[in-house]
């Protein structure tokens, strides 16, 4: 094998899809597609989140100290590109899904989602051009369709990904559209 | 839809796969799986990757203050759950490959992978159970075989990613093994 220096800037191959929501200084529910994300402590649970500094998401989240993660189905796969083309100054994303609240203040969750987790947070670490908020996991909740045998089924939920440096939306059944391009106009 | 309280300690649906390279005090090159990690700033280019405290390879990369990741293709899957298992204090990972260097010490990378990426540490955040390395990318590597007009061609690449809370393998042609199982023996 013959290796070559390629572009260093490298996004990882396989990226799993969330949709975060926070809320506004005027209580509005707002959400935004992250794929930079990770767990990051396993006890207690905790998960890591990047945001660029210029997202309007950013503050709301230092204000409020909590978010939340959804984690869209495929049928979500347009309005998730959405949620990460347009910004939440311009539009207005929380009337594109029912809403519902946990034990948190802040951390609007989205009903049609297939598993909701709300967070506390930990830690603000202030990188140079995005800014890594750590949270840590409060209470997760899913819908009774997607457990068996007490446990919560990939097959059933058929969450999907994206993939980079193509940048399309997959499931582990298919190719479910372009990122950046499905969600840049809702019917 | 009824949403009711799961497990709170839930782990990203798919999550992307690396071998992180690092050197022991004996100047072995040392391997271990990792799949929680992600990319955390943009400008300069960072990664994060999550440690147990435990592992061997923590004090490794805090002595060397570098790291490399590398991307295993399907043909690596079994020896990537392998080194997922195993750990370097008991077993000899550096054998298993074969090692290049780039331009930083104590980040050895996998000639058999796919992308290569020397990174020098920038951050230690020390969490409850696992420590959270940021690194900064010094150079990327490849093979000409994935490239297709100037880029990294994904299809040609054929990455691999880990479904939960199932623990499977898949590529995005389809499933490949079961994790912490197909690598407990290598042939």
């Amino acid at each position: 094998m013959k290796k070559i220096k390629i572009k260093k800037d490298f996004w990882p191959f396989v990226e799993s899809v969330i949709i975060v929501g926070t809320e506004s200084d005027n209580k509005k529910p707002n959400f935004f597609t992250c794929s930079w994300h990770s767990r990051v402590n396993q006890k207690p649970p905790q998960w890591g989140i990047t945001i660029d500094y210029r997202r309007y998401s950013l503050n709301c989240i230092k204000r409020n100290m909590t978010f939340s993660i959804n984690y869209p189905g495929k049928e979500l796969v347009k309005v998730t590109d959405y949620c990460g083309i347009y910004s939440g100054k311009k539009v207005d994303k929380g009337s594109l899904f029912t809403i519902f609240n946990g034990t948190l203040n802040g951390a609007p969750m989205i009903e049609e989602c297939i598993v909701n987790i709300e967070l506390e947070v930990k830690r603000i670490i202030e990188l140079e051009s995005d800014c890594l908020i750590i949270g840590e996991i409060i209470n997760t909740y899913s819908d009774e369709r997607y457990i068996v045998d007490n446990r919560l089924d990939f097959e059933k939920a058929d969450s999907f990904f994206l993939t980079c440096p193509d940048f399309n939306y997959h499931t582990i059944h298919g190719h479910i559209g372009k990122a950046w391009k499905i969600g840049k106009k809702l019917d």
